[in-house]
């Protein structure tokens, strides 16, 4: 099957997740297992991306893509970012760390030359759309472009700058939600297919469906409404290959981690994960991504090195409960015997 | 088709919409073009109900179904409600209504009679399962239960109840959301697609997926992730044998008209509609209903009758702009033949 310009076995994108899951080692497996891995540019700097880039083209020959974040604008709210650090600072006092709430556009400059310097597959973007130029010079250096939407205006403002593609994010993703502006539009928390059912009503342009995926049933299921794809993240997140820490995979299949909700605490970006005590403790962190993830970095590895789930970040979507552990490759595989048994065509 | 236990073309389901909308004229034009309709019993009295049900037998003899609300508990935060209505205070009086915050159970008992003295094929609930003995007691009258759940919590504990099937409802609902409660259960907000997973993999009880569902592709997306059947509601909102405001179905197609959200403000339980004034103005509702619906009741029916769409409650699920008008049966034709192209089958 021909899917944004490569060819793969199988509909299945696996979600790009950044922070630490979508290691090299995970991308690689996706895509020999058949899908389309997605390398996670965000939070890294621009020579590790490179570096990232060459470890998964020394481990295969499989296409890939690579994820990068739109920065964001550096104007907050700055009495209540404030009052949120302030509510931290007992914390990080007792852990021995500094809240460092800085500003930064994620190395976009240098990012987007490592991706024009040495062409990979596919690009998507999140958190915004690229401006046109960028698109079209990606474009022209071989590079297929996926911006990622969260509502049918984010998905024409993508198609009007160019792209490829639309990943169609739902309110069941699991990690950052991908709405252009964390604080301007209130159209937030569209259900995946009526998401895509209203954005293929709007503009033309393939969509990858993404946001509690977790069967070959759910991805059929989409692919029947109309995507060309299905992104699986929260699906690979217990697999070996996996760079999530241990208390993360281990949360995922704890049952007193029993429900996902959508918080500010962690990032100052709406994002969802397990509810555990760090989010209960923080229901009304304000919007100050990426002030507030800069803020808590020190402390969010310290806890998970520490293995203490209730400390750090346990992004997951909805359907966490149905994630599978092993290697990459078998749940690939399944997934796709899931598809196949649903007898769905592959577009 | 088999469907709940009745032969039907479509496996589509027409969603009781309460307080107007779901007359047994688009009851009964459901049943004629091959969907199974429901009357909506909520809010009306029983004598109304059994007259509802005596119309569309009259004018049918295609099957239906009868939906009722399940009572809510009358403890509320009275110091919350009582601060609502203080803000409600001035426009009722300037409009010369009174707010009424009276408790009531929906004449649960009189309704169930009504059911038990002259059964119907289905009866669905919402707002909570029936106890197991009012379950058994419908199904030995030869009815088929259907209770609407959220969360794979509450699924389970309608299937302990012995429900024949499930409504599950995503968060793209128009309308009141169906949990069996608006102040315990903070696991909220579950996407239709990846409830349905999490359902499946809870309970073997037939779903009946509810959400958003505008085009047949939607509805064939669910029926390939394991549903029985689609049910549509918003996509009969603005049919001629909906008896919804006309202020209502213009603002559906109206273009200042362009999202909805989630709110309390107009009967104190979580409600999805397009946004208006009245929502705007009043964002922190509380948790009080039937009181806030009782109250508000004499306000909204004024500035429906008066044609203002900004006065009174617009429910609507997320894909309210590819809601269609005319005939309910031409809209079932189409979501036929578009379920039909999408080559899934019956099941």
């Amino acid at each position: 099957v021909e899917l944004l310009g490569v060819a793969v076995r199988w509909p299945l994108v696996g979600a790009p997740m950044a922070g630490g899951p979508s290691t090299p080692a995970l991308v690689a497996a996706v895509g020999d297992a058949g899908g389309l891995g997605f390398l996670a540019g965000g939070y890294l700097s621009a020579e590790t991306v490179a570096a990232q880039i060459a470890q998964v083209r020394a481990a295969t020959d499989a296409p890939f893509g690579v994820n990068l974040f739109v920065p964001q604008p550096p104007e907050v709210d700055r009495r209540a970012l404030e009052n949120y650090l302030e509510r931290l600072r007992p914390a990080a006092r007792a852990a021995g760390v500094e809240l460092e709430a800085t500003w930064d556009d994620d190395g976009w400059t240098d990012k987007l030359e490592v991706l024009m310097q040495d062409p990979v597959p596919v690009a998507s973007f999140t958190f915004g759309s690229p401006p046109a130029d960028v698109v079209r010079n990606l474009q022209k250096a071989g590079t297929k472009v996926v911006v990622t939407v969260t509502t049918p205006l984010e998905a024409q403002r993508a198609a009007a700058a160019g792209a490829d593609a639309l990943g169609v994010q739902g309110i069941e993703a699991g990690g950052h939600q991908a709405t252009f502006s964390d604080r301007v539009d209130p159209d937030t928390g569209w259900g995946l297919l009526a998401l895509v059912e209203a954005v293929r009503r709007r503009v033309s342009v393939p969509i990858v469906a993404a946001g509690g995926l977790m069967t070959g049933a759910a991805v059929a299921a989409v692919l029947t409404a109309g995507a060309v794809a299905g992104q699986i993240g929260t699906a690979l997140l217990r697999c070996d290959e996996s760079g999530a820490p241990d208390a993360h995979k281990a949360a995922l299949a704890d049952p007193s981690f029993d429900r996902t909700a959508i918080t500010r605490a962690f990032s100052g970006r709406r994002a969802r994960g397990l509810v555990n005590d760090f989010m209960r403790l923080h229901p009304d962190a304000p919007s100050a991504y990426p002030y507030i993830n800069n803020a808590t970095r020190a402390l969010r590895r310290l806890s998970a090195a520490r293995g203490d789930p209730h400390g750090f970040n346990l992004w997951a979507g909805q359907g966490f409960r149905l994630a599978r552990s092993g290697p990459a490759a078998d749940v690939i595989a399944a997934l796709g015997a899931e598809l196949t048994a649903c007898g769905v065509g592959v577009r």
